[in-house]
């Protein structure tokens, strides 16, 4: 997530609407269904727009990678179970997850303003966003959110050397009055698996603790932790979070584990193929009901962290209101490689 | 959690039942109900079996503290509230936790095994044990946890130097076959508090990372830390999940944060009073229906890891093997004030 300046010579600048047309365009010349390209668009554009590089639009050539590999559903419908308990299910038929989340999404608040908490369990989907626009998705309706998902396996044990647990993303979101929830999505790794590429492109060295090198020993070479293990984040402890997110959004939800899913992608290099446990809460089932105390406290607390130091996602959101005044800034290289999707 | 040699000469070794007599003795000799003498000594001999130094009969002294500080309402009875949905309530009362949790324990059960999922909402309890023996008390079911309670406002946000979140632990456990589940559970700060107080007792400098002084900079002093604040672990990270903690066993259940129940405790120093989130989950529910695919599913990843490394309270499991084969180790000084404090 590094921000674009828009004042950047190298930076194109388009209006949101005008910059979705172009993406949906490319998807469905890739082959992807309508929904599945309106569903893609969306988190396609908002990282964009929010000055996310690395989930912008920049996912396309990923988002290609994976089609040619064959193996997403490109069309796949996914298929919503609800029986009017707090868990609502959706088999996303091996498509990308956005569509999936999205049909399962109206379920889920229903569930979750019902029973005060809800679970959504995405299963067989293609994973290639970041979890946030999911968070923000719920936050919007009022909910408290928990996301977690694994990835390919890439990430060692704290005290191992054998990758075993994906980049293993949580993220988590809190609806605050005005137009942006506090939010936070994140790596369980110490760093992201596209950050580690980004090195290794530029033949730069890796900050410290995070990966070791195929004999399991420290290494801040990005080609040699590429070949041996990433790191968690924060020692056993993010490696324990990490062991959580396997078996949460892996055993519990009966989907594939990070090793599970990197043995299916069998040397391909694309997406993971894998399941996502979602968690809502509404915070007005979960109090005793003074809904004007409750945003009191919590604005306290975020007030008192924003006082001293950067929510998370605060930089994102400022990208997102140049994006609004003055167009989505996108690199103007990258731009034309996206004209040429689009066919 | 620093395991106790058992062939220390400064040990004395007591059988589990005995052990238990004493600590209830002590507890009913500050005031304690016999049902909160039953929990409290219940975590605190757990604590002890385990060679968990912090969790076991040393609390004693902090419980005595907090006795004599007059706010722990000794003889509270919990108060239980379900209402057949996942969400069952407890009301402690300002009661000692242990009590309460137990209490609400088959209430959240039961929920957990109709829905798939529940959670136990615990408010006005004084905190001052572990989480791991909630969560084991939960995994003993064949269900999964996440546990989650603010503490006293130690820790600053990433990027800032004013006290605001607790340590505020965050506490899992998955059920597996056998006698010991996956359990964790630790600190969202870089040391844990009583860590931080052994440190300043030695005179031993912190290590890297834990804590800033008064004016913010970087320091391992203990004594400077202390009054500055300390940090979370991994950075951003583990303040954004330190946040998470405040608003989900805060702001979400109603119940104080961090910097409220210090603000309670108004300068007494006694042990933390407020809520405390815990999540359960069946796997039954959650996944196709396949138990013996799920738990092979579990186990192969659990098994990789401690293939290649330590799990998560390993140590404690084997100082519990320990403990039943030649009673439970005590510092014999700690045993002598114990000793004194059963009259």
């Amino acid at each position: 997530m590094n921000p674009a300046s828009p004042l950047s010579p190298a930076m194109v600048h388009v209006p949101e609407a005008d910059l979705t047309q172009l993406v949906r365009r490319a998807l469905a010349h890739m082959g992807l269904s309508d929904a599945h390209g309106q569903a893609v668009a969306k988190v396609i554009v908002a990282g964009q727009r929010d000055a996310c590089q690395s989930h912008g639009v920049y996912r396309l050539l990923s988002c290609a990678d994976a089609v040619r590999a064959g193996k997403v559903q490109l069309q796949a419908e996914p298929v919503v179970a609800a029986n009017g308990g707090p868990i609502v299910w959706v088999d996303a038929k091996y498509g990308f997850s956005p569509l999936a989340f999205e049909s399962g999404l109206p379920a889920l608040v229903e569930a979750t303003r019902r029973h005060g908490l809800g679970a959504l369990v995405i299963r067989h989907c293609f994973h290639f966003s970041a979890l946030w626009p999911e968070i923000e998705a719920i936050t919007a309706h009022g909910l408290a959110a928990l996301a977690l998902t694994p990835s390919h396996a890439w990430v060692a044990p704290a005290g191992g050397s054998t990758p075993l647990f994906g980049t293993n993303p949580i993220a988590f979101g809190w609806p605050r009055p005005g137009p942006y929830p506090y939010v936070f999505d994140f790596a369980t790794s110490a760093i992201a698996r596209g950050d580690l590429e980004l090195h290794r492109r530029a033949g730069q060295p890796l900050p410290e603790g995070c990966g070791v090198d195929a004999d399991g020993q420290p290494s801040t070479d990005p080609a040699a932790v590429a070949r041996g293990a990433m790191l968690a984040f924060g020692g056993h402890k993010g490696s324990a979070l990490s062991t959580m997110v396997e078996l949460m959004a892996g055993a519990l939800i009966g989907d594939w584990t990070s090793r599970e899913s990197q043995a299916f992608d069998d040397g391909a290099g694309v997406t993971p193929c894998h399941g996502e446990l979602i968690l809502a809460f509404d915070p007005l089932k979960f109090s005793d009901g003074d809904a004007a105390a409750q945003t009191a406290r919590a604005e306290d607390l975020l007030n008192a962290v924003s006082a001293q130091a950067r929510l998370p996602s605060q930089r994102r959101f400022a990208a997102r209101e140049r994006s609004q005044t003055d167009g989505i800034a996108v690199p103007a290289a990258l731009y034309q490689d996206i004209l040429q999707l689009a066919g």
